[in-house]
């Protein structure tokens, strides 16, 4: 079904390796840099940095001006990203809300839409209504279509790398081996990469969060569960592009009960164990994903306003979830834990001290390790898909690398 | 009690850049390459790679000659890597069967030694005993110590990958913070690199295993357990060098019982089951790591003479390790599960087929995994110790990389 793939996409380049080298270096740093700063720091001669600025001037990449005075008294010419030059968008694709965001260099959101649920259901009315609000988006920024970098899409899994197809959504009842990337490109007409959903929210807070680390877990909670890792700085996608399947992890609870993961925290499972305690009436609906989202909803508010049987079985979804974050930051040794999603927007509160608690306590190895909620909202994972057009596009990936010639 | 580490160590290192993408490039090509082929391969100059040779020779880490007939019928003078040019020692610590070996850069082994049990438990002492059957392989080898690369010790965890320390394991009760990098290498005057046991087993399956896969997880089994990784051809450390703790990872059985993977796989607590139901008498000695060991492999023994309740004792542990193994596999989208240590050589031909089952059959993503024990042998943690120097001495890293300076 799947084929191995490299790590990262290289379909997408805005520049060479040195030009990439002294484009990041100047993204890294919001209050700008000089060209003596980018010379010294890259190890270029002047003459190559000059002539890069020069190159990523005329592309409007960066301005160079605001004479501002040095650390030895010297006035020094500023070099800034133009963060409107380029942009990137990001498409999430949940069951229950599928988000469109339009974002600038910096991630930062310049226009956004969510796609009304029953657009979603049958694939081929689905890109059509996809590739229509990203039009809109586009147009309602009023940003100009040369300007777009590229298309990413968040899936649920399982997905194809090599022919960018999403196989059988397990809450997408009629989508099977939808052709999604390659439908939306020749719809859109810009490049479009496609990856899982939580390897996105992954790039998302690699690149965009204020979360800093470079070992951590992204537990992504909407209509279903997944988490994405960075190790060592790096997105791990997998042989397949399917990391972070992770609904049959089994949960032990501290009074000895025990299931997989999903069974209690995804939400379809949490409303149907509310029906059988008679916490919710027997006519409860879950036949749809936006029905889902809506019952689970509602058994918050319920829980919010002091029902003891609802707050119960939140509380059930955060230890499991807790328990599942402990073993895998002991396994890949991640330093934070971060959790987020449209779902995970609503139970944060609640859920949060349950999840740290546990991480604080329950971890072997004795390594301290943060938990914390995503900074970047419920729009995580389509801030992370566009994102992966950013990082596609911009980072100096070795990849590009010509050999050093000069060294030998 | 740890810091950030950056991934790998660049402690050693045999040339620049290029001159290990000439090395790599003849090492991975058993049967020789041409100066025009190395010229087509690296993307250098004709005179760069002349240079590169030349220097290489000079250092014998290459050889020249053995004139055969190219594609074209014309002559080519065949290069090869000198595999006995440098030499690197693996230490493997387990508390209950301590292994060193001396290999060449293929990783073959040139000599090796088992500590015995006694000499390890009190931390000096086990240093100096280390340290001289370090001694005595090497010139037992009769290898001259001035081509020795370093030592590389594979030790269980916690570590502290800054200091070189390991801080509590387990099952060595008098070790406590032991500053066994820095006094290895005190006593033997050469570089020492200090990893967890998994990781060294995970870089001694990617360096010299038949696996030939860059997604894979390594199960070592021996007086403990562990789980060694490695993603997108990366060999996860983790943010404090400690990732493939997974001994508190749940299972479930079949039949619904639930506990931790350490409960029912690590050898002595399979003793204490074992004594529990009466399949041991109560006489089991198990108070030092070589008597549990020795027991454990009479237990096994006992299973393969047709002893029912012994050999379910280890199908329970089999059954926990494949649903592990399926677990870590979704969660990282590893293609390949490979098994070994001393432990596991005992228990292979009963264990395997029982986890490629599980994975074969529980496995959600629904991408085909290989399941698979070790060609490396018992010794593999110790092989892969010393694969861990030739991988830091050897590999050309990117952040050996000066920037490229002609292609601006």
């Amino acid at each position: 079904m799947a084929q191995a793939q490299s790590s990262g996409t290289n379909l997408l380049q805005v520049a060479g390796f040195n030009e990439n080298v002294i484009l990041d270096a100047i993204r890294r740093s919001p209050e700008g840099m000089s060209r003596v700063e980018l010379t010294r720091l890259s190890g270029l001669s002047p003459q190559t940095v000059s002539n890069i600025c020069r190159r990523l001037i005329e592309q409007e990449l960066i301005t160079e001006g605001g004479v501002s005075v040095g650390r030895k008294g010297k006035p020094r010419r500023v070099i800034r990203l133009r963060n409107d030059s380029r942009f990137a968008v990001g498409i999430s694709i949940d069951p229950a809300v599928t988000t469109i965001v339009l974002t600038d260099l910096s991630a930062q959101v310049a226009g956004q839409t969510v796609l009304p649920m029953a657009d979603l259901d049958e694939p081929t009315a689905a890109v059509d209504a996809i590739a229509g609000a990203v039009s809109t988006v586009i147009e309602g920024a009023g940003v100009d279509r040369g300007r777009l970098l590229g298309v990413g899409v968040a899936s649920p899994g399982p997905i194809v790398v090599a022919t960018g197809e999403v196989i059988d959504p397990p809450h997408l009842q009629k989508w099977h081996d939808v052709h999604l990337r390659d439908e939306l490109a020749e719809r859109l007409g810009v490049p479009v990469l496609l990856d899982k959903d939580v390897t996105a929210a992954a790039v998302g807070e690699l690149w965009a969060g204020e979360t800093g680390s470079r070992n951590f877990l992204f537990f992504l909670y909407g209509t279903g569960i997944g988490v994405g890792h960075v190790v060592q700085g790096i997105v791990v996608r997998g042989y397949s592009g399917n990391a972070g399947d992770i609904g049959m992890v089994p949960y032990i609870t501290p009074t000895g009960e025990s299931g997989r993961l999903h069974e209690v925290t995804v939400p379809v499972n949490v409303l149907r164990r509310a029906r059988s305690r008679g916490i919710v009436g027997p006519d409860l609906v879950t036949d749809t994903p936006s029905a889902i989202n809506d019952s689970f909803l509602r058994l918050c508010r319920r829980a919010d306003e002091g029902d003891a049987g609802a707050a119960a079985l939140l509380t059930d979804a955060a230890r499991a979830i807790g328990g599942a974050c402990v073993v895998m930051a002991d396994m890949v040794d991640a330093d934070t834990v971060v959790l987020g999603g449209p779902i995970w927007e609503h139970v944060a509160d609640r859920m949060l001290p349950v999840v740290a608690e546990a991480v604080a306590t329950q971890s072997v190895v004795g390594v301290p390790r943060t938990v914390l909620g995503t900074q970047l909202g419920e729009n995580v994972a389509a801030i992370g898909a566009a994102c992966v057009v950013l990082e596609s596009a911009w980072s100096p990936h070795p990849s590009k690398l010509p050999l050093a010639r000069t060294s030998a």
